[in-house]
């Protein structure tokens, strides 16, 4: 019986030694940031009732998620699906131990969630300057220069504060993105004072050799405690994305119960990363997320539900109980 | 402003080192056995005629593909899907370089499939002793030794032979797989003669976590480069799964093209990993397939055309053309 030792193994023809120049470490918890509420329904055509929306996000309180995003505080004219967005966070019961924050791009945004008991907000920037030309009408850097009265504001009501980043690797008007670009906007944030910054794929066209060689610098410039990945995905890619991303050292990860919403911008229909699937290959990893599975499956299904549509999430689709755990 | 060095990495709260205790290497080249006409059409609900399955394998020829596998010589009785085998083996235009292997489970299926021309076959066991008395009546070892006629028959007409091992992380009817288990069956079909071994996760349940256990002990028994991964995407893990062989010095990759079939014994409905899905990460991290994708995707429209089913292949729902390759 032939058996390989080390040596051979070394020497097998056609392998060399992995291009990533990090460290192979990996989070032993990995915290979920759950966007499905914001960023996975003002994605979906099928405008729901407030009510609804409350019921979700108090049943994802319930599932063992630390952070929640609720809704967004952006005019009803661009975003209408987050048109009840006072309502929806004065209408949830607010867990203690759960940070529910809320998208506030500008001064005004961020004073109206004030105003409805906000305890945590986040902005979004864009590491293209095409994506930001054609969004905001500015530079990605003079993007970033408009949240600081957002910022200041914050620190001084105690408010938290998450930062975006979209289009990290690719983007749906230049292309590939240059992860020194990245990095600027990463510190401008950071700088500013951004507590997190959530590194977006916002078109889901990375992969594990786009990531890796975005967060060879990223992590060079802000520390990998202080990331998030937000990896969507309409080429399949998120969880392989995902999973590169936790071999930096990240342990903040989006995602979106049932996969809920995709990018208007991108051209396939699939949107975030699904939170089911995630923490299923988490909790496979023997990586603790603090979330209960089934749980977690039965709101999914019901968001589904009243979208009238089927989960994306792979394992929700799947799922029989909790005897598939023993695989 | 803050920059991280590797001390600060090191010492991050939250994090340890990888479990992995395997060297962190990746191929270059990853060499795709396209499985699409078998394993995904014999797990399609709609018959096809031969002349379709052989124009699939004809377009196949064309996109690069160095291994198709084209059918399977089983009892039409147990897959009718598969009924045209020698029509289909006999019909295809074969393209020197290419190897076109198909399914023997028995001494019968390979004299038909010898006289039908084929120059390379495979078996499929099972690392699960409950799948296997399910299926075929015996243990797992015992199955492995039924193909022990097969792999003499084929030395003596020099027939190369690949051997398959389903349920190699979890088994729809016994739960978990020890990676032991695994072990033994992988070596029984290496020792006999097969000159490639693919593992097969089946109903898609293996994690990274799960994949890791069983190749750290499968690596040990039997040389990386005499293996290859099949990962099923029920629960939506192929690719990771796919991405962590490859650290294991894994460079053979089964897929089936816009994720054809499916396995009837899984809970969701999800079949192979898509090929175009796999082809866009490996290509993504600079591994060479030798593939051209572009064409791949026409091929994966022809043939869900046919089926009159969506592409399971999310990168062949959101292609637009080479531009995204940009990204």
């Amino acid at each position: 019986m032939f058996r390989v030792n080390k040596f051979q193994k070394l020497i097998s023809v056609g392998i060399q030694r992995s291009l990533a120049t990090h460290a192979k470490i990996l989070p032993t918890q990995v915290r979920i940031v759950e966007v499905g509420p914001r960023d996975g329904l003002q994605n979906e055509p099928k405008l729901l009732p407030a009510q609804v929306k409350i019921s979700l996000i108090d049943q994802l309180s319930e599932t063992g998620l630390k952070t929640i995003e609720v809704t967004s505080f952006v005019s009803p004219k661009w975003v209408p699906q987050m048109g009840d967005n006072a309502e929806v966070l004065q209408g949830i019961r607010k867990v203690p131990g759960i940070s529910y924050p809320v998208l506030t791009p500008n001064l005004k945004g961020f004073e109206s969630a004030l105003k409805s008991g906000a305890e945590e907000v986040a902005v979004f920037g864009a590491a293209s300057d095409a994506f930001s030309l054609k969004n905001v009408n500015c530079t990605a850097a003079e993007s970033i220069e408009r949240f600081r009265p957002v910022l200041e504001a914050a620190k001084k009501n105690n408010v938290k504060v998450r930062g975006y980043v979209s289009t990290i690797v690719g983007c749906p008007y230049q292309g590939a993105i240059k992860p020194k670009d990245v990095v600027k906007v990463v510190e401008a944030l950071y700088d500013m004072g951004c507590y997190e910054i959530s590194l977006g794929d916002t078109i889901g066209v990375g992969t594990p050799g786009t990531m890796r060689k975005m967060l060879d610098e990223v992590v060079r410039a802000v520390p990998a405690d202080k990331l998030a990945v937000h990896c969507h995905d309409t080429y399949g890619q998120a969880l392989s994305n995902i999973l590169t991303s936790l071999e930096y050292g990240i342990s903040v990860v989006d995602a979106s119960v049932s996969g809920l919403g995709g990018c208007p911008y991108a051209r396939g229909a699939s949107g975030n990363a699904a939170t089911e699937d995630v923490v299923y290959m988490l909790h496979g990893m023997g990586i603790e997320t603090g979330i209960d599975l089934d749980k977690l499956i039965t709101v999914g299904r019901y968001i589904c539900e009243q979208l009238g549509r089927q989960s994306e999430s792979k394992v929700n689709r799947a799922w029989k109980g909790p005897q598939a755990k023993k695989c």
